[in-house]
Order: C-alpha cells, then sequence, then structure tokens
C-alpha cells in the first residue's frame, strides 16, 4: 500500500471535514442550527443561461456527439470561445492552441504543476494558501517553499520573496482574488513582483514560471476588476474553474491556459497534456465543455455574496473581531481572539458556527469565514458571533 | 519542466492519435471516404432514460444542490444504489462505505494504482493490454511487469503467471471482458487465478491485489454473462465507467469499489481517496452522479455491436484474415498479414481505413479493429478490407 495516499485520505482535507462534520450535524439538529461557514460551495444558483443551454444541448445535439470523447485538450470550438474571450475581455494572453480543458481548477492546477515540477524543484506558495497546494505541489515530489503575506492587509512580501528565490525555484503559485483572505492583488504589486521574478530568471538562466489560480476572477466588489497576473508577466499559467463564477462546483469544468508568450509554451503546453494523461485525466465533461461558450461573461447573482461582505464585516468589526476587509473571492479572513485558532472554532462550535482554522491554509492565528451562503444565514450566525464574542468578552478588551 | 510529462504529451496515445488523424481526413476527404475503426467511442445512442433523467434532474432538483459539491467519494443515495446492484445483479461484494465515485475508468484506474503502489513495487499486467496501464502504473514510480496472454485464444498464461509473481508483486491489472482482444476470461480460468494469487499471497505474507478494469462488462454476446474477478477473488478492486455501457465516455463517471472482503479494505479505501485527492479530483461530475441510479443495469443498444462483430469476424475470415472471435467488448484483434502492424496500418490508409497498431498494446504484430460504428461503416470498410486483403494475396497464400 501507498502510505502517502493513506495518510492523505485518512487526513482528509480539512475543508472538507468541517463541510462533512456540518452536513452530519444539520441532519442531527436541524437545518436552522448550524450555520456552516466552511466550504466555498456557491449558495448563489447559477445564472439561467446555464439551464437554458444545458436544456437546448440535451435537445438539439445527437446524443453520442454531445456524450462522445472530446479531444484531450477539450472540443476545439470551446477552446476558440475561451481564448478569444480571455484576450477581449480579461486582458489574458491566450490562444486556443495552448488552452487546456480541465476537470474543474485542481485539476488545471495538478496539470500545471505536473508539467513543470521534477523533484529536483522548489515551488513558491504564499501562506495563508489553499492547502491543497501543498498536497499537489508534493505529489510531484518538489519541495514547497512558503513565503508568508504581510500583514495586516496580506499583501505580497517582496523582498521575502526575492530571497527564496533560489536555482531550483520553477515556479510561484499565486491566488487572486485570494482563497482565504479575499485580497485583490494590485497592478502596482503585480507590476513589482514581475519586475522582481524577470530580474531572477536572467540571474538563474531559466523560466520561472507564475501558475495563477483565477477561479475567483469574476469575484470582485466595490467596482473593482482583478487584474490576472498574466496580463504582467509572460512565464504564466493561468488556472480557472467556473466552478465560483458560475455555481457549478460539482460539475468539475475549467481550464489551463498557456501564455503564448511564455518561455517554451509548446513544450509546457504538451507537458501539462501528459501530466494530465498520467493522472487518467481523459477530457474535461463533455456536455458542461459545450455548455461554456454561452456562459463567458456571465456570473450567478454575486451581489448576494456582496451583500454578506458588508454586512459580517461591518458587524464582526463592530462586535470586535479583527477582520481583513476582502475585496473579492468570498471568504472573510478573520483574526482568531485567542492563539489557537482551533481552540475558537471548538468554542464557536458550540454556537453552531461552523468555520475553518488557518492552520490548514499554512498560516495559524486566523478562521476562514466563507459568505457564500443565504442572508438569512449570515444574519443568524451573527446572532451567535455576537454570543461568542460575548464570551471572549471582546467589548471589554478594546475599551 | 517535467521531461516525463512533456514526453507523454508529444508521444501521445496512439489510439488518440489516430482518432484525431482520422477527424482531420473526414474533413479533408469527407466523412464517407474514411473508416475510422480507431477508437472505442459508442457509436448507439444512450438508452432513452438518460435522456429522461437529465432533464427531469435539471427540472426538478434545486440547482445549487444539483451542481454542487458533493463529498469526495460521491453522493451516498447514488453510492447505495450502485452497491446495491452490485451486490444482487453482478455477483460482486460492494459496501457503499468502499465505493469511490470516480472521472471515468482512467481516475478509477490511476486512483487504485496510486493507492497500492510504490516505487519498489511491481504491477502484473496482460499483454495485449490497454496502453495507459503502463502509463498509470508508471506515474506511481513502480515497475511494469508483463506476462502475455496465451495465442490463439488469449487466455492467461497461469505457469507464466505463477514464475512472474515475486515478493514485491503488489498487484495485477485484468480486463475482462479484454480491450484489445474481446475475449472474457471464463469462471474457470478465474478461479484457477485465484488459487494461484492466495498460494503467492500466503507464500510471501502479503496481500496481492487484483485491479479489475470492467468497462464492458455488460458489452458480451451470445447469451454469455461476463464474470467479475471479484466474485473469485476477495483481494479485488473493482474499477468500472459507464462511458461504454451507456454510451457516455465523455462525461467521465465511474467508479472504484473496494471489495469489502479484500485484506486492509479500510486502509485501501482511504488509500484509494488520497490518491485521487493528490491528483486534483474533488468529486465526480454531480449532475451524471445523479444519473446513474435510474440507470443501473440498462445498456444502449448493444445488438448493433453483435451485429457489426458477426459481420466483421465472418467477412474477415473469409477474406483470409486471422481474427480473435471476440466474446465481449466491442474490438476485434486481428493478425497483421505482415510482421509489422504499423506497415500494414500505411497500406490500410491509402484505403481509408484506420485501425489501432497492437505494438501500443504492448503485443506486436495484430491491429485492434474498434467495431463501435455503424453497420453501414462495417459494411463500406468491408470493401475496403477485401481490397487491402487483395494487395495482400491474402486467398491465394492460403490455397
Amino acid at each position: 500500500m501507498n502510505e502517502t495516499s493513506k495518510k492523505l485520505g485518512a487526513h482528509r482535507s480539512i475543508i472538507r471535514e468541517i463541510f462533512e462534520y456540518a452536513a452530519r450535524k444539520k441532519k442531527e439538529l436541524g437545518e436552522d442550527a448550524v450555520f456552516d461557514l466552511s466550504i466555498g460551495n456557491p449558495s448563489v444558483p447559477p445564472p439561467p443561461v446555464v439551464q437554458e443551454t444545458l436544456q437546448a444541448l440535451l435537445c438539439n445535439t445527437e446524443p453520442t456527439s454531445l456524450h462522445g470523447y472530446t479531444t484531450a485538450a477539450g472540443d476545439i470550438e470551446v477552446r476558440r470561445a475561451i481564448a478569444e474571450y480571455l484576450n477581449e475581455n480579461a486582458g489574458i494572453p491566450a490562444d486556443p492552441a495552448f488552452l487546456y480543458l480541465t476537470v474543474g481548477a485542481a485539476a488545471a492546477l495538478t496539470s500545471a504543476l505536473g508539467a513543470l515540477l521534477t523533484p529536483a524543484d522548489e515551488a513558491i506558495v504564499i501562506p495563508p494558501y489553499f492547502p491543497e497546494y501543498r498536497v499537489f505541489i508534493e505529489h510531484t515530489g518538489a519541495r514547497v517553499v512558503e513565503v508568508p503575506a504581510k500583514e495586516p492587509d496580506f499583501t505580497l512580501d517582496l523582498p521575502a520573496l526575492s530571497s527564496a528565490v533560489t536555482e531550483r525555484t520553477a515556479l510561484l503559485v499565486l491566488n487572486t482574488p485570494n482563497n482565504p483572505t479575499g485580497t485583490v492583488l494590485s497592478p502596482e504589486e503585480l507590476t513589482a513582483l514581475s519586475e522582481l521574478l524577470r530580474t531572477k530568471e536572467k540571474e538563474y538562466g531559466h523560466p520561472i514560471y507564475l501558475v495563477s489560480d483565477e477561479p475567483y476572477r469574476e469575484l470582485v466588489y466595490d467596482g473593482l476588476k482583478a487584474p490576472s497576473p498574466a496580463a504582467y508577466y509572460d512565464d504564466t499559467l493561468v488556472c480557472y474553474s467556473f466552478s465560483k463564477s458560475l455555481s457549478l462546483p460539482g460539475e468539475r469544468i475549467g481550464y489551463v491556459s498557456v501564455s503564448p508568450r511564455a518561455a517554451g509554451a509548446s513544450d509546457v503546453y504538451l507537458s501539462v497534456m501528459g501530466a494530465a494523461r498520467a493522472m487518467g485525466y481523459v477530457c474535461a465533461p463533455s456536455l458542461f465543455q459545450r455548455l461554456i461558450p454561452a456562459c463567458l461573461g456571465k456570473t450567478a447573482d454575486i451581489g448576494i455574496y456582496d451583500k454578506n461582505r458588508r454586512r459580517l464585516y461591518d458587524a464582526l468589526t463592530s462586535l470586535g473581531f479583527r477582520v481583513v476587509r476582502p475585496a473579492g473571492a468570498f471568504y472573510l479572513f478573520l483574526r482568531s481572539p485567542e492563539p489557537d485558532a482551533n481552540a475558537f472554532l471548538e468554542k464557536a462550535k458550540k454556537y453552531g458556527l461552523l468555520f475553518v482554522p488557518s492552520d490548514s491554509f499554512g498560516y495559524p492565528g486566523y478562521v476562514r469565514i466563507a459568505y457564500c451562503v443565504s442572508p438569512e444565514t449570515v444574519e443568524r450566525a451573527l446572532l451567535a458571533f455576537a454570543a461568542l464574542a460575548q464570551e471572549y468578552r471582546l467589548r471589554e478588551k478594546e475599551s
């Protein structure tokens, strides 16, 4: 037996574990007694175009073609539509010949990382980061190097990044808008990062790729637009999923787009395909591939997330919690009122509150609150948070 | 860059390459001028229950739930339905707690292999075998050991298997009904194999698992039923896909079922989940998970494959070709009339015929003919085969 696999199966993703604990508790105590703020499972239904297009595809397309294998990279018409959209609307240089449809963003990431990494390499991640980055990188045999973001706003720590890049650095994983902090990297930060990486590429004489994980690209608020690192840095692989923007997380449809300007773009693309092949990815689900062209640029109603974001930020702050103000995604990063965020979670559970301690994001002392829930759940959760704040005497400490 | 990934991307699966060549040629010369017998892409539409159930799910299920994440192992109701079906109708011992829904059979295989294999292990395969077995096994770092099947019927070579099993043997990959030969292992062979493996398990003091790849389980003819190795041998992991039985190969829905009687079943199951997690499998596509309970035991109209099988076997035999009579799946294994099957393919291409040389199946000298095409394509392909037979003067050689 493979002990690494067994451990990964036994010590599940903490997020998944809390999510499954929440499901059990809801059955036990009733839906209304549990405030599950653990998982990034969109609460807003997909936009109507999803249902309409799926129905039309089922009615009007010859079924052996609709449900048949596509080429490994995905239907070429779908890839053309996505590349055109990226070029024209997202400021991301893209080419259908370098675009590979995947079974969601996780598969996009494992394919990109499997394409670029060898056991001799180092891959930089920025704590707090999505915990599976470590699992995915270590699956390739490469070493994870952590360069924490800077408090209080969780911006990039450029001097620390500069010191961390070595001859062995093959890539840096970037995630903006960020899970779990909700921060969105600014054009200035991306420009500075690009300059840093270009300098290091020259110094070491080999490409240093950015693997840009962008499933929250469209989930930004206050009229902001999230700039993609691909617009600033040529050696970029964009990993995307339609899970969050279209509220289809279970359907597993996304892509890797290798920038046509990237060093060795053709070879990188072949390598992405080869990595995916070795892991048993045959093609992305064919019905959902065909759905995409009609949905580009459309999103579920993210106004509800924005409403939750404002309400939670304001209410939690006035309860005395310290919260990072999120500009994107649907997460709030809240500082644990005691040093151990796990102990904080245990206290919160008594009030029916479930969220994810930040330890699993490689950054202790915080919790991630997923606010992709109904505004009613937010209101009821806030009553629980009020009781929790009282238990910690947060207001008294402040004064 | 990872050179292994690059090579796997550059030297694509031969089957996929010929399939994509065929698609180009069809565009160039017209659909009628190319007889693409290369890929196992079902030609018969899904049974009506597929369309009906998909429509009903889209109309009647709350969309954030329908398209939302399921637990990693898959919806528990779906797993219960499958386990019940396996126990009651397929003679396969199954338990929903040991059943893991996957993104097709390829993902089932990579998850099972990733669960069981370490770089110190050996995995036995039986040439001719599905070429990706090697890719999937080597991805784990383990070594592939080939024990060819016995001509003329491609039955198991038990004495050779007995010699090939060593202390390092972790598993044997079995595929019945077989791709590419169409052979179906008999109860007697499976009994003898089980006895052999049990003896070896005792001798070496550790489990030797069967990874049973069964996507063609229901595609058997002449009133036969394909027995599953899981009914004969406890230490079995069944890998299944609904691709072939329901004509849904692009939708990627299948499962791994760890026999509840297998040694360390719980640990094996955890390890399957861990292996899948490390490769970026989050859950099987959720809409298609929900489709399955209504479709268990149903198949596309396999009478058409049977018709093609009889027609091709009889006609090719009487043209002078040597063909293995297939009992299942939708492939014919035809002996190349010249030693190099690739040279044979090159000649065949001139007549618009496309099939897969057996070299990539680890067994030179044959070609695989996929007869999951329309009976009209079979008839036109036979005219091309007749011309090809004449070029080789097959009849003259016989007399």
